[in-house]
């Protein structure tokens, strides 16, 4: 057993050195890996089974949805990306430049795609003509590039995967509907299969994407009290369609702009399952992305009967849910830390006592219970209770949103919430960039949005006094 | 009804010009589209979703063969490539490099991705220690770029989607048991999902990949006789393993190499559809990869009924096929060509007669065959039929190709096959590359494969007249 705690004792308490928890969690779950290029990261298999099934679940609703996916090339020309100004401005100092193709010197500089807004306006604007065209429905699974100068794994990496939806719609009205649909379909994703409750809101016009009229984001709230922005829907307007000359003619034979969409969430979420679930023996996964649901442990495997048990327990539930029996000769005690660290939501141990006695021993990842069950009808208590799960994940983490948010009326109690107590902050806003720029500088907090449920804290700006336009949540973030 | 024709004559007739015909059934399907750089294509909605279909079903098979999905790097810095000579060499001429990061330049060149053998070596070297580490059976799909000169759209791509694996074994005995799986894996999904028929072989030495110890094939045959590679299997012995060290404590407790292999496909495949099964009104999809299997077109629309009846028949069948209802007001004549064009096995016609006769008029786009058929049990005869189509598209294509191979004991019929009935050339080889040379030198024919079936068509060398060894397929090739 001397293995078991040596497993456990390499990972480094949240409560000592949160970043450090992280970057074990990431290597000892087997998630991830650094590459040899700076920045750039391995997704090993069990991450990537975990993005999978993220992928195929959230590709559905985007499908539910009318959305058709297609694929762009990597590459974007220097001059393509230059159409708009704000978003050019907003990405050329971060994007990785290729200047040779084979032996030769490119005639002009060409960027792998940091986003891909210019590639599908450059294509809207030869393929939508009529308004029988439109609306444009589009999404990508790909990777893009940023070139930062620190990374960590899934948080802020060099190039990482991601989805974007690009969309074209006749009316601003109607591009407006779209860009909080998707942010609906991303917060009910989020809340039903990452189990992980999100503030939803409008960015400030500071926090903007780079060319956008609108930003829309959602806010989760890690372990260690920062937040992170898990996805985001930008409304356009006519600003893209205006610089690449999309045009449609309507019903009265009219040349109008479109109204442009786009929205996209990455391996970021990764990043928010490990540090909104986890906990000092690592993962925890809802059961909805756990690539093993259910893991059988055989106690005692040389008796006779306990390897056929757990093999005929694995073919039984293999028809309601992804379960996996380790019959390695690893320690019991070695595998209990073994998919505790992967976050595996069940864990059966079946033993010669259990055979005798018609049971097996369950243990939930999230509780930590433990409870002897019968081996009759496990095909109907698994499934209940991976759903038990999933749902008191969401609850536990809801409870630790709701519990880590602090209203301040004045900046005193704003930095000390961040500092002692850290968490969202709520705070009333009089909508002058001064005040959001004075309040990053004096506490390292950014504004995360204007939450569409606002309430009237005070009706004063934290910060100068003013009269107050909105109540604003902040937090430091990743 | 002048639209129907119009859009039907815009298709060039593969017998006059087949690279016309082809580009002409990539644009009209909707397949894909020129993008502003030059060499890179756009695949559009319809050309995407074949694309899912084929790889989900593909990437199916990988994982009943026990290989796992990771995501590595696009990028491959200069250093790392240069490890493995005979690799370097074979692809440094064709890839892009990045020399610029954000503002700055970098100290060293890094590459886009051409295939990732280098990546995935330097991530073996470091979790690779012993023989409990074996088998690595990783796979990804992703997307990588050679830097072409002259492309055409998923033939020939200068950025294009495919999926590598690459493994790494104890043993040279399990790589190549692993490298030849895998080529069945390939020849089993192009017969049974693509109902395309493939000549399995190994390459000759010339042909083989950069770095590898024996490079395997699969090859089809186009409509107009021309050979298309469809996929490749590689072992690479422990050469990378040596040039990497990649070494693993075997259960003697001796330092050993392992043995590697990689394998893949592309949206090349998407080439090899259109160019097996196509005809003059365009693209004809096997129903296991058909987004739409069944395409339902009302006649006399604004007749009572006749909207109803084709919605109750879509529902009807949503669970037993993918099928669509077209309610536009196009023409049905229209409607048909569209259809066609788009390849979709099954088309059902519904006017007000067939609903007073409780009928369907059926039309198959594998046979043109029209017939009557009763409502009554669609939900029966529409899979059985699609398995119908599925079925007889590979059988046509396996008679053409048979009847497309011609033996040659001579250069006079070698050439006069080529010229004349253009196809795979069956011919003896003495195993010299001098031969192998020539004969490409004077017929523009390269050496496909030596495939696993030898006949002996006679004892000596169809270009020098020495004593045979092997009996080759040849083929002009794309």
């Amino acid at each position: 057993m001397a293995n078991d705690k040596k497993l456990v004792a390499e990972i480094t308490d949240m409560e000592k050195d949160f970043p450090q928890w992280y970057t074990d969690v990431v290597k000892k779950a087997e998630l991830a890996d650094y590459s040899s290029l700076k920045g750039c990261m391995i997704i090993k298999p069990y991450g990537y089974a975990i993005w999978e099934l993220l992928q195929r679940q959230l590709d559905d609703r985007f499908k539910e949805t009318g959305h058709e996916n297609v694929y762009m090339p990597m590459f974007i020309p220097e001059s393509l990306l230059q159409k708009e100004k704000d978003h050019v401005e907003g990405f050329a100092p971060e994007v990785a430049w290729v200047t040779q193709g084979g032996e030769n010197e490119l005639p002009e500089r060409i960027c792998v795609r940091p986003t891909s807004e210019t590639l599908f306006c450059d294509h809207y604007s030869h393929v939508i003509q009529s308004y029988r065209d439109l609306p444009k429905l589009y999404n990508q699974w790909c990777s893009v590039v940023r070139w930062e100068k620190t990374t960590r794994p899934f948080l802020r990496t060099t190039e990482f995967l991601w989805q974007e939806g690009h969309t074209a719609h006749a009316t601003a009205e109607e591009s407006q509907t779209e860009t909080i649909k998707m942010l609906n379909v991303y917060s009910d994703f989020c809340k039903d299969v990452l189990a992980i409750p999100v503030i939803k809101g409008e960015k400030t016009e500071k926090e903007r994407f780079a060319g956008a009229k609108n930003t829309y984001t959602i806010e989760s709230l890690m372990h260690d009290g920062k937040a992170l922005q898990s996805g985001t829907s930008h409304n356009f307007g006519d600003g893209f369609a205006r610089a690449f000359g999309i045009q449609y003619t309507d019903k009265n034979n009219e040349l109008q702009y479109v109204h442009q969409t786009s929205w996209g969430v990455s391996t970021r979420l990764m990043g928010a399952i490990i540090m909104v679930h986890g906990d000092n023996s690592g993962l925890k996964l809802p059961p909805a992305i756990a690539p093993i649901q259910v893991v059988i442990v055989p106690i005692a495997m040389h008796k006779e009967g306990v390897i056929e048990k757990a093999e005929e327990l694995t073919a039984r539930l293999k028809s309601v849910a992804r379960v996996k029996a380790d019959l390695t000769d690893k320690t019991p005690g070695w595998k209990f830390s073994e998919y505790e660290m992967k976050g595996v939501p069940i864990r059966l141990e079946v033993g010669p006592k259990d055979i005798e006695q018609n049971q097996v021993v369950l243990v939930r990842r999230d509780t930590g219970e433990k409870q002897v069950v019968s081996m009759d009808g496990l095909e109907e208590t698994i499934p209940a209770l991976l759903q038990e799960i999933q749902t008191n994940l969401y609850e536990k983490a809801l409870k630790n949103l709701q519990e880590n948010t602090y209203p301040a009326t004045n900046m005193e109690e704003f930095e000390d919430i961040l500092d002692n107590t850290p968490g969202f902050v709520k705070a009333m806003w009089c909508g002058n960039r001064a005040c959001e720029d004075e309040i990053k500088e004096l506490t390292g907090a950014t504004s995360r949005c204007i939450p569409f449920e606002q309430e009237e804290i005070s009706d004063t700006c934290v910060c100068c006094g003013e009269k107050a336009k909105y109540m604003l949540y902040w937090g430091r973030a990743y």
